[in-house]
């Protein structure tokens, strides 16, 4: 499996949209979608200035920033952006999770059951806490967005909730 | 082994309790417990409805709603509902954490260790999204509970906070 | 490879600190650093009482409490505090994110990529729900705090937001 590696950015990205902001002071829930179209079957990108993005968009200065995956052949997870631990961490899931088995997902026409298992062994969805307006992060945490059945339009929801 | 895979509903299930409501305009809190005896040891059960009928007795339009397996012999997941991929699912979990093997907890004559392995591989809780007074999610995601020690009574803890 | 295991608390445990302390009544964020520094290189402690007493300092009476490890070479989850399970649970996440293979990571002078996945594996943060001031949880959940590149100093992160 060939898969596109990018520990700085997102390629494919290809938009923000705010779907909903309210406002009940001193609260403040601000939701947005990302549309990404990744080039390749396979990705791991970082998405972590897009979701910086959105902090700053939603005003929020202490609380927690949601970041999920809204399918299920993809998913999000943070760790380091080296480029040789992203191979080892595509290789990894791989490993764990092959593509091209005997899959009785795929008697219906569809040949991704191995990305749905790549979404369980990352997980959909993820929670990184906000303290005093940024991402309340170690030197060398990321935010990176796994993709297992790319080449197509998907939907990454981010969700922002906390203090002014 | 044998799963009871229902890509519909939830058997065993058995009543929700209100644990507590907490509302302090606009902000409201509520925490209910699912009870829940599922009738195998092994299964993969959909908990959507059950979910989205504690957020609608909740009253949230925008906030997360948390869901938790209060066991350590099971866990909560988003996935597809697709019947085949549900088995894929079940043989992949069981090929990672097996049953059977000599496990060091088994001295304590429990016989489970694989289901806190499972446990551990699937997470024991997930958030959710909740947007306009609906799970915020794309078309396929579905709320799973996973069961690996099952023919017992369970809690699923549901804790909805956010605004009204 | 050997591994600390202490089902009861958290060797190398030196200090805590609150980095944020917001109040808007009946609104509370609190967040705190722990600061750690376990004694061996890879290690599953006992978190559990460090946080219920930093949910003590909080003050936060119903919300949730969101615990982080703050390094990509360490994680967090709940599960049982028995002690053969520890032993099962080290040795099963030695099998599934194996040390000392070809990993291209190594290539910076690192040798802890094994580290990256069992991060990978673990989850970096995990929620818990607070109900009545206390951790909402069934009987046998416990936080541990999964050591995979130990002998150094590490900070886990805790914020507890929620209704005074």
């Amino acid at each position: 499996m060939e898969w596109l590696l990018d520990p700085r950015g997102c390629p494919g990205f290809e938009k923000h949209e705010v779907q909903a902001h309210v406002e009940k002071p001193p609260y403040v829930h601000h939701t947005e979608y990302f549309y990404l179209k990744i080039p390749k079957r396979y990705a791991l990108v970082n998405l972590t200035g897009y979701v910086e993005a959105a902090l700053e968009r939603s005003g929020v200065r202490d609380g927690f920033c949601f970041v999920s995956a809204m399918h299920i052949t993809s998913g999000v997870y943070i760790n380091d952006a080296e480029s040789g631990l992203l191979r080892d961490i595509s290789k990894w899931i791989d490993g764990l999770a092959p593509f091209g088995k005997d899959y009785e997902h795929h008697m219906t026409g569809e040949d991704n059951a191995d990305a749905h298992l790549k979404s369980f062994l990352t997980n959909h969805a993820l929670t990184a806490p906000v303290t005093e307006g940024r991402l309340d992060f170690g030197t060398w945490q990321q935010i990176f967005y796994g993709e297992f059945d790319g080449r197509r339009s998907k939907r990454v929801l981010v969700k922002i909730t906390g203090l002014k």
